[in-house]
């Protein structure tokens, strides 16, 4: 695989935007089933909310014009009719009558206000009231909230803790929501064995990228089919992949980082795709060799072989690819910590660095240590909280910068 | 309710803190089936990482004895006896004597090192090597990673992409994680009907608070038990919350905001703690009349009736309480955005304010604009992304000012 054209961080996620829409998959689902889904469709209200005009206070329930003038030397006096139950229908008041309403309670016909108790004395069948209220005074209007027909949420809504609440809140009890990304995962190489192989033998190792891949691919929300393992044979790898593909919306191949298994990725990516390859590497350390394809509304990623940097770029890529086709439509943001550099970290200008960091705190600030390592050791990413990104303008960071450390999860 | 001791944000936060522990049932799980699991004890590595010393490049392995003094001008010879494959065993050289070894290959006895292909030619059976290599260059030892019986995971780690990579490469396929707590929901209120009901009588809403706290329980990684819906009544409240109490970790009460139904959960939360309340009431808005008690290592919180009211300080308290109970022994942060406040907020000194905001972007900035409403209205709620908070000894924003906007998701 020749690198002639790689491509910057930011030109990378510019393709994936523009390259890919939302998947057109979709489900209709219970709504207490449809936490963190995404609606497929515009949500309009088929009632009212609240469905009876409510008191926002306890008190007593009024016609505020009964109430002009009252003050706390001059009382106005009404007559108690009776109490408004939670939950129970509200009997109507005629003028200078009055009745107990709790908050939440029915307002009943013949009142426009609520006088809260704090301004009132009841006296046997009497009740003074020492203040006057405006019409609509302590009153939650019916319809007020939501009126009938209205549009509530909008198709693109990730249905979160206060979406689920407005739906309950109306009776909506069924949700049209994107069914969940595929991701399709296969690792190549002749070196691997499965991770519950016990036994290795010389020169084997154990799959690291299909477990680590799938977490973050169900991090970000998507579903996840695993493919196993291929060996590098150009046939073996195009036939599982290809499989694969015909079953998922998002292919990953991570092979070895040898000439020889980049080319059989490559070829692979091509063949699969018909050529349509969109990024043959990246200004990006870790993680330069890797090959981004598209075929219909499918991506296939080639992958590095090593653990890190295919991680790093399926973390940092993969978000915002999975974002666009689960059909979320809101503003995404990043976990960060502020953080205060322990030591220099050096950097080439003209290529983005992600430096992973161990984050610590003292009393006050929290500090973050860069932790080298080669990419194929994962104990150097365990050991870290997140990363620090150096764009390409940036040639290091001194000691003492405030950071932005972005968390792994 | 007497809120006489309201305790500041930072108490309650101290409180929880200080009197709950990580619960004790723990479980065995398949590695694959344990991402963002806790782990219930400290693991150790059962062996060494990489198992064979490998080369971190393609090129030649050799004894780097036999390459010093090479370079451009005066190259070592070198007899090639044959290529590594990945995944195979390396049969040893001899001194004087490489093999072609690509990128993750096993080194074989009788070499140290590897010289990248770039500084090499191949002629015939013989390969020139342009450059001297050091022992040790360009090769990852056995065991440079991980050493046998080496503590690779700490209990309270929370299980990730990395971290499970970690296992699947050292052939560890069971862990022992923490088992999920446990949140019980029980809304109380004669005016309250099932979110399924489709017609409503007069007087009578739709429970939100089960939906909205479920969400919010299953967002910070807890399991969710029901208990549906128990009228105004002391009895009936403390025998389903009581029954509920027995199968959960943290118990949720949520009632209506009028005096006599806020009497009531405090009655029934004193009860089923045996009087052992921790908070009365918090100096927070929206949320005050909020209380939380402990009986052995379970909380029972008492929340507001209002649905933002009970979000928020579930949102905020329960995921330091169920991060506790968890057993997760993390440092964790919140997502947030910078946004400029686009208009002046007023605030009370001496309690905490939650303003929820709703953020927008021009060209460069984020934009947060508080959303304001009676805190029954949940469709304010559903219109923002998140909220700010007031600290106490603050009297509110000017418009204009940076503001640190705390995402709901």
């Amino acid at each position: 695989m020749k690198l002639l054209q790689v491509k910057s961080v930011e030109e990378v996620v510019k393709i994936i935007t523009d390259s890919f829409q939302e998947i057109n998959r979709v489900q209709e689902l219970k709504m207490e089933d449809s936490l963190f889904k995404v609606l497929a469709e515009d949500v309009y209200s088929p009632e009212i909310l609240p469905p009876f005009s409510r008191s926002s206070v306890d008190g007593y329930a009024v016609n505020a014009t009964d109430t002009y003038g009252a003050g706390e030397s001059l009382p106005a006096f009404l007559q108690l009719v009776g109490e408004i139950k939670m939950g129970e229908n509200a009997e109507k008041i005629n003028r200078s009558e009055t009745r107990y309403i709790p908050t939440g309670g029915m307002l009943p016909k013949g009142a426009d206000a609520v006088v809260m108790i704090e301004y009132t004395e009841k006296l046997g069948n009497q009740v003074m009231i020492y203040k006057q209220v405006g019409p609509g005074e302590n009153v939650i209007l019916a319809g007020d909230d939501v009126k009938e027909g209205e549009l509530i949420l909008k198709k693109g809504t990730v249905l979160k803790e206060a979406e689920l609440g407005a739906l309950a809140a109306l009776g909506i009890n069924n949700v049209t929501v994107y069914e969940k990304p595929v991701v399709g995962i296969l690792s190549t190489g002749n070196e691997l064995v499965s991770n519950t192989e016990k036994e290795l033998k010389n020169g084997q190792i154990r799959d690291i990228n299909s477990i680590t891949l799938a977490s973050i691919a169900k991090k970000y929300g998507a579903k996840v089919l695993l493919g196993g393992i291929a060996s590098d044979d150009f046939d073996e790898i195009l036939n599982k992949a290809s499989n694969l593909l015909d079953k998922v919306d998002v292919l990953l191949l991570s092979g070895g980082s040898s000439v020889g298994t980049l080319d059989f990725t490559s070829q692979v990516v091509k063949k699969l795709t018909g050529g349509n390859l969109l990024v043959e590497g990246i200004s990006v350390k870790p993680g330069k060799p890797t090959i981004f394809a598209k075929k219909d509304n499918k991506a296939v990623w080639g992958l590095p072989g090593h653990p890190v940097s295919a991680m790093m770029i399926f973390n940092y890529f993969g978000e915002i690819l999975l974002n666009i086709l689960s059909g979320s439509r809101e503003l995404k943001f990043k976990k960060i910590c502020k953080a205060l550099l322990t030591r220099n970290i050096p950097s080439s200008a003209g290529r983005t660095d992600w430096i992973r960091v161990r984050l610590t705190k003292d009393t006050n600030n929290y500090q973050a240590t860069p932790v080298f390592g080669k990419s194929g050791l994962i104990t150097t990413l365990i050991e870290t909280q997140g990363y620090i990104e150096i764009p390409p303008q940036k040639e290091g960071l001194e000691k003492g910068t405030w950071v932005d450390v972005i968390l792994w999860g």
